[in-house]
This record gives structure tokens, sequence and C-alpha cells, in this order.
């Protein structure tokens, strides 16, 4: 597209005026203006360029724009655009044995959705179904996706098996920066969690418990790995108490950790434990189209070979965006760009802001790995007190006016660059967060 | 795509190896492989092609693989396919401002999402919201989606505001040819009906309720026309309680009545009565990409002026599905697609349905209008006792041989061509059909 400004303003009026805006007061918003981008970069109409290390909303993986997925469209674009689910698509069975390759041997069928929230609607009802039990246990520090009444809205039959809405509890996860258990080593800040864990399974009533659906790395709620033994302890819970144990691998999946999902990851689960059922959306097509899916294991799958599945959607395991998924899956294979996720981030980006977490006080704690990185930010390093709107707003600014777009949640800056990032790109973007927290830090 | 038997194999063993598929017990799936699709057409791997009286799941409004729908999808994929809802993106607004130019001067922003059931969802926060009331009411014969718990699963603050399935009551539409209320005319059934809704929005208590959520036409539950006066007697009712009235459009908008919207219809709603909220997907660009969203007036947009709304979701405005919604919109204007909609639907569809209406019981009533018609079909035309799913089946299968892809729903078959359809393949539909029955009747 051209660079013209005026263009640019219209852009950004049109927005104003038509646009109704995601988890926003509308009134007061200045979105910037996003024309084009590239790999690690953005641009807008005035020719501005940003490093992008958000991935937007953590889902482009592959990079902006990358030449073969965008080919995989075109070219699924002028077979067959759309088809209805019940129909059988060449490139939806593609995608699907694409998917389970990666998932591993334990799994044998994906449900495709339009994206995270969907997948994990679809895997609570697996779950609520197959064990016939009704509570789902889920963090207080997660991110699930945001739909919840539609089903029940819905009149016809479809709604009676469906009414899911009920019997949600929340528990505490580890944070070892942040405990709520009072512990003083990731170790103490693991079996502590657990045992919390068990505790809520054992007072909801273990036989009433269809799931735990946990992020197997919590991510928007700061990029929350799992301390030692924790995914192994929440694994044998769930064996225990013949619990459905669900990993949304929505944000963590697909590269971002550094292994194609983060439960493969050596570092996040040593023991190597394989959850029930997996979703997905994000990395598996960055996004370039709308889609999502839950992996599912040959025992939950012939549950319902003769029990009608009562959950779909029109645009499951939509052509198009199952050829982007194949397209993006075969490029990142054939460039090693998971790869070089782990390499970056174990050579490259970790090195880098822990040695800006030991310049500047406001950071109080570096963690992460991969591409998947947060820096927690605080006012007082003893306290561990979280900076405040204002000070963020300050920082986004710096980073900002740098030609850095960044990703801040709360009181964090996640630093969450696409999985092909290079080490140039990311020695641009470390000298960029220094000069902001020197300023940040000299005001 | 090459057509080659050996690809149709492939696809149908994928599928059957690795896709879950939809609202289905899996095991006795033989789904049919769709290979390509162009116009009003499908076909497979083996060559054989089908008029598609389904448009799918009744959302190829603009049928398959229009060339400027593609070309729009393919020119916004070399652009920039993907971007975070905060970012503004000139696409998004020129869908948006063409939406609202057909929607009307009443309405003042758009919400986009990602289908149906999420534009529902969204809605009803948006009406819970702006009344501080917690009640829904919508019909038994009704689909608003499937979506209900990823909100409720999710820990962080986003699911305080939003623990909003609970307090949805049904009840019984109008439905004169399966009246709930004794009545015997379509006046009467529109009385009794309007009658029936107030007095469960009386028993529930008008202070509590938040929305009224109806399908404008109820699709899949039967394409059930409202009855003189009872749209008109919906909003009266609304605005007598105070209550949000949301019109769900997702499979009557954007063509399929004959009018851009539903609601638009004259023969549907003489009076001319305009909804609070209205929701769409499929035909806004035909499903070629995913996307659906809500269409706002300026008093609700306002109330989140200085609020924050609490909801939203990665793929919210996706360049590419804005893309294809702004080429499927300009095309339907330029080629007079609504229009032919509405006049092969009077002069065509209409009476050749109830010509086959007349010559065989087993089709107990015709209703419909522009390119959205059902056959009720009944085993006795005075008790009206539906035919059953073996019956269905057969006829089904008698379709198909004479290479008609149906849409068939409980004891119905919808007769729902894109609306690009021409006199000469209704005809040619008809005349599958004629034969169709003919066989069933002689059995």
């Amino acid at each position: 597209m051209e660079l013209d400004a005026e263009l640019g303003e219209r852009a950004h009026d049109l927005d104003r005026a038509h646009v109704f805006h995601s988890w926003s007061a509308q009134a007061s918003l200045d979105p910037m203006v996003i024309a084009g981008a590239a790999g690690c970069e953005v641009w807008d109409f005035d020719g501005n360029r940003y490093l992008d290390f958000s991935s937007q909303l953590v889902n482009t993986n592959i990079g902006h724009q990358h030449p073969k997925v965008i080919a995989g469209i075109k070219a699924q674009a002028d077979v067959l655009a759309t088809v209805a689910p019940a129909h059988a698509n060449l490139t939806r069975g593609e995608a699907a044995s694409r998917i389970l390759a990666r998932a591993g041997d334990e799994f044998s069928k994906v449900f495709f959705t339009n994206g995270g929230a969907d997948a994990n609607e679809n895997a609570v009802r697996m779950a609520r179904l197959v064990t016939g039990r009704d509570k789902v246990l889920s963090m207080y520090r997660s991110y699930h996706g945001n739909t919840g009444a539609a089903i029940v809205a819905t009149g016809d039959w479809r709604r009676v098996p469906n009414e899911y809405a009920r019997g949600h509890v929340h528990f505490f996860g580890p944070f070892a920066y942040r405990s709520e258990f009072w512990s003083d080593s990731p170790e103490q800040e693991s079996e502590r969690a657990l045992h919390h864990l068990e505790r809520v399974i054992q007072a909801e009533g273990p036989a009433g418990i269809a799931a735990i659906l946990i992020e197997t790395v919590p991510g928007t709620a700061g990029v929350l790995l799992p301390p030692p033994g924790y995914l192994a302890g929440v694994r044998a819970l769930a064996d225990k108490y013949g619990i459905v144990l669900i990993f949304d691998e929505v944000m963590a999946g697909f590269g971002r950790t550094g292994d194609w999902f983060a439960f493969q990851n050596p570092e996040l689960n040593p023991e190597g434990v394989v959850p029930d059922l997996i979703t997905f959306a994000k990395g598996v097509n960055s996004g370039y189209v709308p889609a999502g899916g839950v992996i599912i294991p040959a025992w939950i799958a012939e549950a319902f070979d003769d029990t009608v599945f009562p959950g779909g959607l029109t645009y499951s395991g939509h052509p198009l965006a199952m050829g982007s998924i194949v397209a993006t899956l075969d490029a990142m294979a054939e460039e090693g760009i998971v790869e070089n996720a782990a390499r970056v981030g174990r050579d490259v980006i970790g090195p880098g802001l822990r040695a800006l977490g030991e310049k500047y006080d406001v950071i109080g704690e570096v963690r992460g790995v991969g591409v998947f990185w947060a820096l927690d930010l605080v006012a007082d390093p003893v306290t561990r007190s979280p900076i405040g709107p204002a000070e963020m707003a300050t920082l986004k600014k710096a980073l900002l006016s740098r030609g850095l777009l960044p990703f801040a949640a709360d009181n964090r800056i996640h630093v969450v660059p696409p999985c092909i990032v290079t080490d140039a790109e990311v020695e641009r973007a470390l000298a960029i967060y220094d000069e902001a927290f020197a300023e940040y830090s000299a005001r």
C-alpha cells in the first residue's frame, strides 16, 4: 500500500468514528495506525517504522507477511475459500495431520475453531461430557477467552447438553516472585502450589471435577514459568482424581517457548508429562486467518464415535485458515524457526534482559524462555510494589518514540518478538529498552 | 486444484483419521469431499458437480469463489494479513463504514468478532452493561451460537464483569403452522405470541430484564417468518419495559431475505421498526474469512466512552477478514445481488416451491422470502406430524444423486441458494426437487 499521510488520517478518522474497540473506554483512544508490516517490523502511513516486540497480541510467531504463508493463503483462495464443516476438504486434513505430528503420538484428532476462546469452550465441553462431571478448575492468574453466554441464549436442543457456565472454580497457581504461599524458593512455591491445588480439589469434591484447565505458561498474566515439578505434580493430581487435564497453549504453543508446544520444553516440563487435551490458536498460523482448535487423544475422540458431540461452528476447519496453517507449519519447519526462538532466547534475549535487570532497580524480575519474556516492574525492589499506570505510560512512550512497539500489561513489559527475530534485531531492541529505562530512571 | 480421484481419497482418509466434526457422532460419518466450487456449484475430485442449494451453512450469499472477493482477499494479503485490534487499520474503517451505511442512520459503530456466536456474546454484554440488568430473553426455536464458558474459566479481572451465563429465559415465538398458542390465523398467532412474551416479561420481572434477543427470521429453526405485527409488537414491548432489543441477523442479514437486513424487508417488518443492536456474520463476507460483529447505535457506543467495555478478542477487525467484507459489500452493490435475491425469490423460487407444495402431500408448508425458504415435511397433512430421520435420509440421497446439495434440518429441506442464483439454476433445482419428491411419494 502506498504510504500517504492522507490515507493515515482517513484510517484514523474512520477508526475513531466507526470502530468499537476491545477492552477499552472508547473516548480516550488514540490508536496507532498501522499501514503495513514485514518480518519483525511494522510501519505507519508517515513512514515511521517500529520493531514489533509485541508480536501484536503475541500471535505473529512467524513474523509479519511471511511470503510462504501469504502465498499459501492466495493459493487456497484460488481453490476454495470456504466450505461447510460437514464436508471433507483436503487442506483441512493436511492441517490436522501436521498439527498432530507436532503434538505427539498420544493425540489422534483435531477439532478446529475460530480462535482460542472457542478452543477452550470445546475442550471444556469434551472434558465434561467424557467425565460426566461438572466443575472446571482454572487459575486466577489466567486468560482463556471472553465468551460465555451464546449457547445459553440459544433455545434449541443444542443448549440442553451445554449449560456449562457453572461450576467454575479458581485456584492460585505458582508465582514465586509474588507468592500466595509464603514460599522462599521456586521448589517450595511448586510444592505449596500443588498442596493448595489438592486442597481445592478435595474441598470442591473430586468426584464432581471434570477438568483442570491451565495455561502451560500463563501468558497475559505475566509469563509465569511453571516452577520445578509443578506440571508433573498437576498431572499426578489429575490422574489421582480422574480429572481431565487441559493445557491451554493458545499463546505458549507453536514456537513461543522455543519448542513446538510449551509442554515439550524440557526446561518447563523435565518430566515430560502430557496433557489430555491441548488448545491452540495464535501461533499455529500466526493469526493470518482467524483459527484455533483442540488437539484430542484417541480415548476422548472415541467417546464421541457413537455419541453426538454437541458443539460446532460454521467456520470449523475453514479452508483459507487451513491453508494458512499448512503454509505456516511447513515454513516454520523448513526455516528452523522454532529452533531460532530457542537459541535467540537462550543466547541473546535472556542474557540481555538479565543485564538490564542488574542495571535498573525498576526491573524487579526478568523471567522467560524462548521469545516469551516479562520484565516485572517495581516501584520498590524490596517490597516489590508494582509501578502504576502513569509510570507504564511514560515507559511505553519512551519505547515507541525510539521505534519499538512494546507489549505492556499491568506493571509489566512483555518482550515477545516473533520467533524469527534475529540477533541484530534483539540487540537493537535491547539498546532501546536500555535507553528507555535510563531515561525513566533519571526522571 | 487438479481433479484427481487419489487426492479425493486422501482428503477422505485424512478427514476420517484426524478431523473431529461438529454436532456429530464421529464413527458413522461419511463426508462428501469438496474439491472446488464456483458460483452456485461445488464439485468433488471425481468431477461430480452439485448445485449448492445449501449455501454451505447458509453463508455463501455471494456464491462460491466470487472473483472480486478472491481478488480483495489476495490484495489485502499482500498488504497486511493481521494486526492487533488496538491499532487502527484502514481496511477495518472502510468495512465498518460500509456496514453502517447499510444498517441505517440509527447506528454509529461496529464491534468486529470472528463469527456469529461471539457477536451475540458481545451484544448481550453491551445490553447488560448499559441497562445494569441481568436477564436475557430469547426463543426456544432459535440458534445464537455455541460458546458458553471461556470467560468464566478465565481467572483475571476480565471475568468479574462478565459472569453472564445466568438469567437466560426462553419463550415461544410465533409459528403459525405449528402454533404453541392454539391460534388459527397468522394475525392471531402474532397477537397471542406477543401476549405470551409480555406475560413472560411480567412474570420474570421487567426491571431485571436487559435484553430480548431474537433472530429477525429464526433460520435453522425453520425459516419462521414473523407474522403481521410481530416485530413491531416486540419493539413496543422492549420500549415499554426499557429492554434492549437485539436482532440476530447472522443468517438473515446481507441479502438472504432480499434486503440488506431482514428488518428492512417491508414484507417482514412493514412498520419499519429498528432494533437497538444488530449482530451479523455469514453473509457479510459470505464466510470467505471468519468474521462477524455487532452494529451499535450512538447511545450504546457512548455508554462506553468513559467506561471500559470488558470484552475483546485477538482477531477483532482482522485485516484479511475486513478486506473480504469490503470486496463482498462492494460487489453485492455493483452487481445488484441483493435485488436479485428479492426478485428470484418472488418470481421463481416462491411460485415454484408453492407449485410443488400443491403437488405433494409430504410438503406440509412452503414458507420463505428472498433466497430463504423452507419445506416443512409431514407424514400426514392433517396432523402435520413431521417425517422422521429415515425419510429425510431417503430424500437427501434422492437430491444428491441428482446433483443437488441440499440443506436438511429436522423434518425440513431449507431451500437456501446463494443470492446470485439465476432463474435457470432455480429451474434446474426445482426439477430436481420435483423428481426427488415424485420418487419419494411413489415409494
